[in-house]
């Protein structure tokens, strides 16, 4: 397998992290997860607006970005997956920095590992939905920033993936905020209700581009505050995000959902996501 | 430098970190730092205590123990500081995980690497005092376990370096909490205060050994909330760590303390903790 670290495309083998990277030590590196649709990896630029935006928050002073786009295919190619559904990951941390000290030294050379890896469309989550969780967000409070920092995501995800679930929704002051990976979406009398921005959720792409849908489609949206107790009201509700796309919740904290069937906005949300991507793929 | 890496002491430059660490990735890891003060590492059992409470809190299965005591000593010998005050540093992350998943593989063999280095100890801040800022603390709400996602500690700490401040001591709803590397204790009427146990602070090593101390040396002691609102109502202030032993505070949030001179119960406590090593290093 071909990823890139630090200007070069090597053999994953051949990559040794430095235990004094400061991703390894302090969990102190941002990331993105792009989808690739051959042959084209979509919405490139909003990822890499939003990494920019996360290492300026953590005030890492990494650079070079001109490249990493032509990494991107370059991986794609030589791992022979041009023709196949995949994703790519990106991060960059810190840097090394030696002795060990939590402050940083501000002249530290950050890192950077891509990797790409075929991932087949959830088509059953998809089309017949998926089982969530609900647990009190105990993270700290910039979830803003997409940082490696995750061990709270991961513990959260962890239960659900145990009680057979496929993601856990938070909620924090009686307020739902967002999934361990997702951003979260509810339907009432066909208006698209959705979580507002702010330091406690992801400005999710998925989620800036349904918005946008809904705005073309002449759909009626709110992003504002959801509390708890309106939860047994909607009408239908989904996850979103680069890898799960549109993905419908037929039960929710073991409530079911429009008896567990997929609501008609989100299946009409998803056929007009993927016409994007289809779209760019033709041109 | 010699370091010992997954069951091996190896060069520095040798140890090659996987980038699908879940250490790397997530933050997925627990530490400790043991302090070596010529020939004994202190506390050694508290702290491999609280590294197995660490690993079993978030679930990572590691369990050869048994070695760890006496890889730090080996280091200790090849790095030619048996005579030099020192540090040693644990790190345990839950291993590489292949793709690369929030949620982990339960079979995955947890990685340890273990540093050493010298690390003199901070004279003029433990004779003259330091200063240090105050901020709210909006870390996750498991501060009990010592992970390395240290994110919100790395960026508190590095604006009181920036500051010209020692430390960041953190409040959570009105109450202090502690300090991003620190216990933090307060003398009121001859009185140590000090926040109780909670999953809102580490359960500090140093911490624990100065309330030893003060039911050994017959000292009122009390664990309770404090109020930001008596903040300025102390006779002493002082910071607790494996690193930092007891430092005195003299200037907190811009409030001066004691008229910036060392307090004399964290004076008699210095003296009291230094003689725990020194007899240890006579037997």
């Amino acid at each position: 397998m071909m990823v890139f670290y630090n200007g070069k495309i090597l053999d994953l083998e051949n990559v040794a992290v430095s235990p004094f990277d400061r991703a390894f030590q302090f969990g102190d590196g941002v990331y993105e997860v792009v989808r690739y649709y051959p042959k084209i990896f979509f919405e490139y630029e909003s990822h890499l607006d939003r990494l920019k935006c996360s290492l300026k928050k953590i005030e890492i002073s990494f650079t070079a970005f001109e490249n990493i786009e032509s990494v991107l295919y370059e991986l794609i190619q030589k791992n022979n997956l041009v023709d196949q559904l995949s994703i790519a990951y990106i991060q960059i941390s810190r840097g090394n920095q030696f002795p060990r000290r939590h402050f940083y030294n501000e002249n530290l050379d950050p890192s950077i590992f891509i990797c790409v890896e075929k991932y087949p469309a959830r088509v059953d989550e998809m089309k017949n939905g998926v089982r969530v969780g609900l647990e009190e967000d105990i993270r700290w409070m910039r979830c803003d920033i997409k940082t490696t920092s995750l061990l709270p995501n991961v513990l959260s995800k962890q239960r659900a993936i145990k009680n057979g679930l496929t993601e856990i929704i938070w909620h924090r002051n009686g307020l739902i905020t967002e999934g361990t990976q997702t951003n979260v979406c509810f339907i009432k009398n066909s208006e698209l209700i959705t979580p507002p921005l702010s330091n406690l959720i992801l400005p999710g792409i998925t989620r800036e581009i349904v918005l946008r849908l809904c705005k073309k489609l002449g759909f009626r949206y709110t992003e504002r505050d959801i509390k708890l107790t309106e939860l047994n009201h909607f009408d239908e509700m989904f996850l979103l995000s680069t890898t799960t796309e549109i993905t419908p919740v037929i039960e929710f904290d073991g409530n079911i959902i429009n008896d567990r069937v997929p609501g008609p906005i989100c299946k009409l949300l998803q056929s007009e996501y993927q016409k994007l991507y289809i779209v760019l793929k033709k041109n």
